[in-house]
């Protein structure tokens, strides 16, 4: 039940932190991995292939510029892929073109570009787990109260203004 | 483990009819329903907020032109919701920002514009089922060969050309 | 006779700052709410069912991203609802399709992005105001002639270069 | 109490109908006007200038292209001006633009591109003057129910298939 | 035989300024305007009614976001009118779509966003010109050697490299 | 005082001949010509360079795709050149910014994409010449009355609907 | 010394005949397949890595949506790559993206949108090609003077209009 | 066999020497020149027409704006013609338009935008030149397998975060 999160290169840290931070927020296992679908095209393929029987559930992928990664990953497993296009050029549009525009059969699961979609990644992927794990609807559920619970903490303070 | 296709109009009838046949395919129970997040908020939100208790597992939204039904939904329900953007006007880019570009908290794994994408929403939703469901996988590696095979079939024709 | 300003995130207050401003200038109460159509939606759809009785004739709403909160809250009033998407990502483009592109039957006055668009949400809903109310019409013809006077005085000072 | 729909070309009438189509729903007198801000720039600008005192109360705009009408017709009046971007080019991008980006000071009500918009338009107007006539509220509510109620109908009838 | 540089605001004028510079370079009369579509329409109309009749043969308009003052001034005058984007938001795009898409009838000739667009408007100023002024093309023809001379020095010392 | 209409392919005939039909209306001579920037660069060099002093006041280049054919031009002469960009794909997009974008020293004086565009080439080029031509002045002014009066007919026939 | 004209689908192959009509033309030996970086991930990963051995010099790659198969080729082989992005969405401009916005290390030689850009990959290889090969260097000499000829042609019949 | 680095001017140097360092890495003579398409057109043409016999192989141009830079090359020489579009604005999408949708016949191929696009401009060059070449072939294989190891080593490191 390991959630991959996969990179094109060390430079997508700082964003892809992002979900690993969410990650370790619910208890969910992962491994953080750089791999790049241009520069370890057979890496990729292997990893792909064999990450159901190595014990992951859903794979993350986050990558910029002409990110194929997400969709050559999603090409070798049918594991539950999600995108999460990185800003490296364009505001990001090539990116979010390169994942969100699959061809029919081989489905990535796009999220917004960059840290927020980096969050989202993991909550989306938390949400799949919740399917067959009650604790974590109940933590989800929590994590949504606690958000609600911010915006009404700010909706309080502005009133005061 | 039932899937819903939600969509915001009967109009979208012909694009998200790609979901339920892929559903149907998989052998995979689903409910169709019409509803729209502009139209009848209201229906959304308790269809959204009962959907984990009447044996939903996974909400596929089809919206066009400002497509907040994906969204919406997502915001009351911590199901895993795939949103799949019409191409109403603007060539669908209008219903693809709207959806993919969700604020950090609240996901929606968001597909490719049109037909491709309602492909895909289903097939994503039986990759996370198959997470829990050896056969499902076993479907899946089984229409993918029949793509596989479709792509070689095709090869061999045209190297006879 | 009161506008209310909601905006989905308290670091969208220095951008509806400029709303707030305006209407302090032309007099008109207003109250600044922060409610998220994602995170809020309850208390989105409450404040919006109960804002004409409770007194409000306006709703001015400023989101960024997939920015839902302008037509979730027309969804749920007949009131007039002015938007003003913000710049959070993809220059505010994001945010503009997601809110003027409204399917019909549910309007929202969109404005453009950013400080530009949050003043003018503000004039605009003096503008509608000024309908039932000759001093506002007043108001409004003079603070177009202060800005033509500003206009007029840089125009006198660039001659003399 | 008037409402003026005012558009550039005749060609533009096939689309701004769906405004006084709205407008006769619910019984709001209106007239329509064909004025260009680039061909007719004089009359445009006395036009504008009077409509308050010729009993308008709204002024709903249509052009496409460098779609300067609604932003000519802001500049020479304090009455509310709503805009409607024209597809003639671009997917009438170069229309939302021309008139969505209005510099602060001029506010243009911007709606979506084409017959959605010019529809919205129109009841974005009937919202504003429902702020001095109950009637007209209890109209609106009436047309939303309506929608709302072709949604449930349309819900229902996909549920059987 | 003088040329008008306009612009909506003082703001502008440090792009604008090219224009004036080649102008001055060029030993041509000139006059800056600060004159806005939308804060002083009435004053835009005035100036542009009588542009000919003052002396002016070329207008020269520099404007940014819903840029309507190249067009507006067009509206007006048969004297060829020049329009400069400027980068006001959306790096100008909705300045540019503003300016150049331009219905038939009324033209504007339009170049690039900021400044290398106000430095080549003061040049097509030259040309212009230079059809009844022999000097004038001469001088043209020696800026055009200047900067040929420029790229040259410039090659010769790369070679060095 | 001749004009010449350049264009890249004989396919762009049918939408340069607006820029055609306008210059014969005004009685002003025009040569056609079909010369490519990327099929035939020396000839387009030596027309350009030989333009002037064979009697043509501005170049009219109208071009799709890459379209560089009016900055070619522009390099090697210092008449006026109007640019007219085609819409042979992405709308026209490619044409435009291939034109607009001019860096600063040679311009190109942009009309709107496709048929709109050539229109105004050829009216931008008759107010050129009627800076030196009152005749060419009074037959624009009668131009433009012409187009006032189509507008005000319409609306006269509107206002009977 | 063959090229390779790889494509995703067999729907690709109107457009991409316009390489192989080139090809043929010049008499350059060519092979066509049906590969598809999505469903048939490791017959394109091994085709590229034995295509250098197999005596393939150059590979055309034609693809739409998020087109992945030119930079997953590349990924594979050294040898020259070049993308044809093919209109199946967005005009083509996610293929685009898709194939020119290729991180460093791994080039992808893009060529324009769809026919113009099929033809022009199969030039782009024999230009390749010529560099070893004086015939193939004056067969494209010859070619280019092909379309001179029909392009002076077409000046020539334009002039007698 | 030398390859010619062409750019605009000499502020797109500290881009363009990511060409000119992969080509001293891989031992292949260039030269580098500036060479305007605009401000130069005759030295362009002049230098196009002789490269060949010049002795150079390939022609790498690198330019911003409306760049046309590499697209007049193409139309002078039958060498392979390299476009790199540079970030002077619209964040090279102009730029990238103008290079990338040649007209069919006369082919540039085009490279991502900015630095990436520059250093793989330089590699395919390279790759262009294994073809006759089996020691560069060795040292692209080589090269490959550097960037390899880097992203293996970067993966061991974050694999013990």
């Amino acid at each position: 039940m390991k959630i991959a999160i996969v990179m094109g290169s060390k430079s997508d840290l700082s964003i892809m932190e992002e979900c690993s931070g969410i990650l370790r927020q619910f208890g969910i296992p992962y491994e953080m991995r750089i791999l790049s679908a241009h520069r370890t095209p057979e890496e990729v393929a292997a990893f792909s292939k064999n990450a159901r029987e190595e014990g992951f559930s859903i794979i993350i992928a986050g990558a910029g510029m002409a990110a194929h990664l997400a969709g050559v990953i999603s090409a070798y497993t049918t594991l539950p892929v999600i995108g999460v296009p990185l800003d490296a050029s364009l505001q990001g549009m090539d990116a979010l073109f390169s994942m969100v525009q699959m061809p029919p059969g081989v489905p990535v699961a796009t999220m917004g570009v960059g840290k927020a979609g980096a969050k989202n990644a993991a909550l989306l992927a938390v949400e799949i787990l919740s399917l067959a794990d009650d604790s974590l609807q109940a933590r989800l559920e929590q994590y949504r109260q606690d958000m609600k619970n911010n915006v009404l903490d700010a909706d309080e303070s502005i009133k005061k203004l």
